[in-house]
């Protein structure tokens, strides 16, 4: 899909759309034969379904699986494999760190080094919010620049911050410093490149010298008296969701890196402390009315798949189907209910198969599927799509995009 | 699909994947209203259907018939597009000749040329091997090199042998000599662009002379007194399959043409005379323990099809279906069971038709398909993928595939 040419078939109208992504909501079947979204009892999704037009979308394609930024890039309309975020940016962009063109970003985890120079801890023993922002304070306050590039500091949870270099041209195609394992040596950040540009042997240079400044600085901490480095990447903003397909948007997430990507995006990102489906549900019906577009992101049913917890999946599941019914009364002219991706808790893991997905709309045509699942879906009209022509789907359903040609 | 993104999301592992290409497997309904593949008694392919994931995929897009070149090029994840082989290159990697890059081949044909100087016979009276062999023999000792250019020769089989011509870039968009009837004159070889290259005119002058020098030296011959040449291509070397995909490949096929593109790709060939489908599966069980991805090509059910022998088709399906429990007691992670293309017996050729497809692995989704046929396959999960959408999904359920982005 060429955003340009589906930009230019936008217009604005007064309709409203809601997308519903749960993350990791495709599965495969369990001991039962049925996979959690099918052994859930869903009367709401399932009556939305018979109403509804059903399928399935492809994050990436078959067999690729895809992590979290990809899959929601590709939902929003984004070609996934153009606009490739590192988890640098994407960690970043869900804290409330303003980025600027070209600034290079790194997720950075406080470890405890041992006195033979090995990694004793990964996360410095899980230090708590409180203590990760006052180390993030001590490196902001003692690290401002380095070689002339400024130096920023940002925490994001726990042992987890980020540092981001600004004022430079600078190349992020860097490998990490984690080795990954307790009781090796952090490594040297190095290009990744064969041939690496001049601006990517200096950012590593950067990186190493903050590292071993951190260091220093850290040394008399018990355990957080390190930093490794990872996930580097330049910022570069995406299309402006909102300016593309001219209507107010509006995210609700609980956890940060949708709120991050939903930000890079340019959507109009909620940026208070939800945590249950229940509080994002609030948020939805009290911004509904000033917005155009809404996502709501459910978390937990990928954080179920990944623990290998079937029934903790279904219940995440059935808890949103009892919570459906509050965003129907808001009767949004078109909804849709899909995952990001598949997450079977089977495989503990991300993976490929292709997601389900239900689209709500006056103008929806019939197909056969009489509930929402895996392999009802099968029979649904919507076939198997590219996650990147859903968002054409909900404009279209909204009455939002005009002819192609005479 | 880029094959560089899928290279780079390849890992090593202990997995086992094996391909089984049915050439032209897919049909149209005979007398009966069922095709070969549903007519015939298949109770071990279709109780893999039943644990399986089933399907059809498309060898080149709807509509679009392939030749067995790009209809295996695709199934091994290469765009059938960008990597054209011409039949010359393709007939001669199945031989035992070893290509360097750069080397234009051509196909030829040993005729019998009539007093006339029009052709009496296209194939010099099928002549036998021996018979072949001799005469590419006499036409190496007495043409080494034109214009500075070497030449090469090297028997196929029968009346069928090849001409390589190496040292100098060339240029083989030529058209052939053939002219396709008897009682015709053969034609000048010449450039097939409108505004060829240099090197395609002086490709075309060597392909001349090279005719010219051939009649001289076959005028003794009663049969094979005269030489066409069809099919120039330059070899370029395809990227290896084994280095994109990170595993050892091997290929068990009984045709020269299949065991060429195998080689082509880079797969190790099992080059013993394997002949039925018996002696392939022995060669399979014996390196299946060497191998990670084994393709096993079952040539028959194609001729069959080309033949119009609807009989025969389902005769090659059931002997093959009696000798799958060979190949599942092996138990690879992943079997995958399809056709390169359908070759309807109705048409006796090759087809546009989009090919049952199925694959058995542990992660595979469950869907309703029964049996395994192109009826049945229309239920089946897999819906209908791109030929080159084959190799990563066997690469995925086989967990060869790394997450793509953060």
């Amino acid at each position: 899909m060429d955003l340009d040419l589906l930009s230019s078939l936008a217009i604005e109208n007064e309709t409203k759309v809601v997308l519903v992504i749960m993350d990791g909501l495709g599965g495969l079947a369990g001991p039962n034969g049925k996979t959690s979204l099918e052994a859930a009892h869903t009367p709401n999704l399932d009556a939305l379904a018979r109403s509804s037009i059903c399928g399935f979308h492809d994050p990436l394609g078959p067999g690729l699986t895809p992590g979290s930024g990809p899959a929601h890039i590709g939902l929003f309309g984004y070609d996934p494999f153009r606009y490739l975020i590192g988890r640098g940016v994407l960690d970043t962009a869900g804290t409330p760190f303003v980025f600027e063109q070209g600034d290079m970003a790194s997720r950075l985890n406080f470890a405890t080094l041992a006195a033979d120079g090995t990694i004793a801890d990964r996360r410095a023993g899980r230090i708590p919010d409180e203590e990760g922002k006052r180390v993030t304070e001590l490196l902001a306050e003692n690290i401002k620049e380095i070689n002339g590039v400024q130096v920023l500091m940002q925490h994001v949870k726990e042992y987890r911050a980020a540092a981001i270099f600004r004022g430079k041209k600078l190349d992020g195609r860097l490998c990490d410093s984690d080795p990954q394992q307790v009781g090796h040596k952090p490594l040297e950040v190095a290009p990744t490149e064969q041939n690496p540009t001049a601006e990517a042997k200096e950012a590593a240079d950067l990186a190493n010298t903050f590292i071993a400044r951190a260091k220093e600085i850290l040394a008399d901490e018990q355990k957080a008296n390190f930093v490794m480095m990872r996930g580097f990447d330049i910022y570069e903003p995406l299309p402006n969701f909102c300016e593309l397909y001219k209507w107010r948007a509006c995210a609700v997430a609980a956890y940060p890196m949708y709120k991050g990507v939903s930000k890079l995006a340019g959507m109009r990102v909620i940026e208070e402390g939800q945590s249950t489906i229940e509080e994002e549900i609030e948020l939805v019906e009290r911004e509904f009315p000033n917005t155009d577009f809404l996502f709501l992101h459910v978390k937990k049913a990928d954080s179920m798949g990944e623990d290998g917890n079937f029934e903790g999946k279904v219940g995440v599941i059935e808890h949103f189907d009892r919570l459906l019914p509050r965003l129907m009364d808001l009767k949004p002219d078109v909804l849709c209910i899909t995952g990001d991706h598949s997450t079977p808790c089977r495989l503990k893991s991300h993976s490929w198969h292709p997601v389900p997905i239900c689209i709500s709309a006056e103008s929806v045509r019939a197909d056969a599927c009489q509930t929402f699942g895996e392999t009802s879906c099968l029979t649904g009209g919507l076939g198997r799509i590219h996650s990147t022509e859903v968002m054409p789907l909900l404009l279209a359903h909204a009455e939002r995009l005009m002819k192609y040609g005479a």
